[in-house]
């Protein structure tokens, strides 16, 4: 398997903007979607202030409901296209059908493939082909094997800057929206060369236990975080529990790079 | 929302060939994939002689491992016409990207979304479009209510015959590939007026579990169901275990029509 | 094995009042608790006149909070004597702890050990050196082999009369308590010459849903059934959602037994 | 509730030796079982000398199978007498039934409750009377609803020294036995006032993810740990793939403390 360290033993490393992923610890940290310019801005100002190194700038955004915000779509690109100019910051973005392939990856530094799509092999064939990173998320539902499967679609193309990220797995719980799988870091990285990131907003669905998770995360050996941040989650329009206060965010970072 | 029995009561009904679905008790036969010609028109011959009403016949398949068989594609067409000249028999074919669409819509009677693509919101869309029924899978880790909002993005543009099919969800099982979920079959028919299939071949992955579980999911009210059958499954390219051999596959549509 | 089908090819069966469990189709029905004299007795009669074979008549109820109702105790034992007496019906009765197996089995026809003892070994090895039947019920996260070696503790010791019975696994599940997980009965069969029952009262947590999986019990292979019945389930003292109507009741039995 | 912040808003804090479970970092060490003697002595003084502060020391081990190895049982306590009277360090000891409550509770300097009878209310109950702190664990499928009001059960008996601990739930994991869920540290932490521990030894079932999960639930506010540890893993009577060597227990210990 070309995602195993039985083909290549060293971990895989690479270059977005500042920081070299699976060598430095990286943030990610932004808003849920891009909803305006003032808040894109605001928040974009704020994660690189505060030492995040990569924006996210999602404009698709995958919706369980189909009379959910579904994301600015082609009007985000210029807010995107502002916050690039004006904060020289790489951007991540999620892409959700092929035909959008391309134009994400002209504006992201790294292109997101969302954990719904996990299993939309075409797709993960054809971020395969294209020249940026890839960020793969787990599917709730998937095992270890059927994560490192649907990455090795994307290696077999010839793209092999592929991180992988755990989001949380569907469980019964009462008091998270999904259950944060950690014990899946060391186990990927005893198999893999690939970079590990988490994302302990999503998982938990709650801000509160965020910083927790996030220090969790990286104690246990993961390469990076991806971190909801809002300036003012009350007023978010998707995901408005779980993203964190500038103030909180602000903190949090101090405790990780401490 | 248009899935509802608030917004419609009466029980959705639509034909194809010589059932009605969501009247009739339905049942969809034939191999997990296409293989070639003389294996597919055998399976085809026994599933009609013993009065199944539509055929599998997929030739594009999602499958966990990039080395694993993806199904003949393009070849496979011909042996689709082969089967529809021949026996005059309904086909359901998987449909795995919005490219797709076209060629499945043409050849098929009834196009698949798999329960991989269940959230996969562009194709949805896509297959709400076209003028054929569409039959959905429900992923291994969808509730009931993100199982019905994929549904809600068919008929939202435009393409009310939509069967929802339960496959099996994702559990801590044993004995079984996963669990198939039969309390969701009285769960949905109490919310919507679409029918509501069930697929004990992928759900328990062994063929000695599914006759049991086939008369269960009639029992407790399915609409339809969907039979992996193949001649000589020791032989099959996918998913030996789990397809039924003639024999058995005879004797349970004696049992399911007496 | 004691338990396997390599110990012990034919089917166990043991004769509980007028059934023989493991070769007659047979039905536990009653209230989830005995509550008083009169609602006890009242759903003695309806249950038998409807030809129910066994009767609940828990005293010991193990509830998750120490502040909902625990049960009758020792209160209760007049109320089942009153019923074996005037209705000469077969008692199951939960013990919940070792202390209580004595006077559980000179009350009771038929000893159940609930969900949350599947693994209180002493409590399992204490049933085995008794006379009586015992009635296993499957812990909400067991696996197929913990059932059956939770039941091998049982017949170490010398009690063969034991009943499996399936009441659903714990899950993401959105519309019903657990998700009862019919696989496990053809998946039982195969392997153990016990019989096998379902609890669909437990598993769905919800009357409506109560009689689709009863039917789908039997059509899969179960021996038997435990309905929870409640004259008017609204003034129930436990589980009020989930106990069938005493006209619902009426029209299940009328549908199992035609 | 008597777990609740409500009732009590300062951490609930209670020596054992020489820590002060709930302010102090607590890590409780030592074999899955007391198997002999020379093993048991040289177990206790490598975990007393890298910094330990109480000792695994189980006597009666509850086991999925009868054909397991079932702990010393009464053989066992002479062992335990030796370790306390030459290493002067408490001891941890689960209790499997109501009968042996007195003589743990005369050996143990904390009780434990395993994980599958955390619902056995009769011995919440018995272990609420008495005089020493109660370890309970968390059932792998219990809510966080559940698993405080099991721990009110023996707080509403007088006990008020419990720990509550997690040790991994039930998921569909190809990678670990159980998947440890640290986010119900923050979430116990929010609602209650007892003390949280995390089991990584259990949860995960392999020695090489321990480390990086002990760390983990350092990092995210648990308050003590239990780590399986033997001279020679390969040797243990039970668990052996997830005993720590006694060279990766002394660089853990190091790394938790520095």
């Amino acid at each position: 398997m070309l995602t195993s360290r039985e083909h290549k033993s060293e971990d895989t490393t690479f270059r977005i903007g500042s920081t070299v992923v699976g060598r430095d610890f990286t943030i990610i940290a932004g808003p849920c979607a891009v909803e305006d310019e003032m808040t894109f801005l605001d928040t974009a100002r704020l994660v690189k202030s505060e030492g995040a190194h990569i924006l996210r700038g999602h404009v698709y955004k995958p919706r369980t409901s189909p009379y959910d915000f579904q994301g600015l779509k082609d009007d985000g690109f210029q807010f995107i296209m502002a916050a690039k100019e004006n904060l020289n910051m790489p951007i991540v973005m999620e892409v959700t059908a092929i035909e959008y392939v391309p134009i994400v990856a002209e504006y992201a530094d790294l292109v997101q493939v969302g954990a719904r799509n996990m299993q939309h092999f075409e797709l993960l064939k054809a971020v395969g082909r294209i020249r940026r990173p890839v960020l793969l998320k787990r599917h709730p539902a998937a095992t270890l094997y059927e994560f490192l499967m649907a990455a090795e679609y994307i290696l077999q193309e010839g793209n092999e800057n592929v991180i992988l990220c755990e989001r949380g797995i569907r469980s019964f719980s009462d008091f998270s929206r999904y259950t944060l799988d950690l014990t899946i870091v060391p186990a990927l990285k005893e198999r893999t060369h690939l970079p590990v990131f988490v994302d302990p907003s999503h998982a938990s669905g709650r801000s509160a236990y965020v910083p927790p998770l996030a220090k969790a995360a990286r104690a246990c050996g993961a390469d990076g975080l991806i971190l909801e941040v809002h300036p003012s989650p009350e007023n978010a329009r998707c995901d408005k529990d779980q993203a964190l206060t500038p103030e909180i965010f602000k903190k949090l970072m101090h405790e990780l790079t401490s």
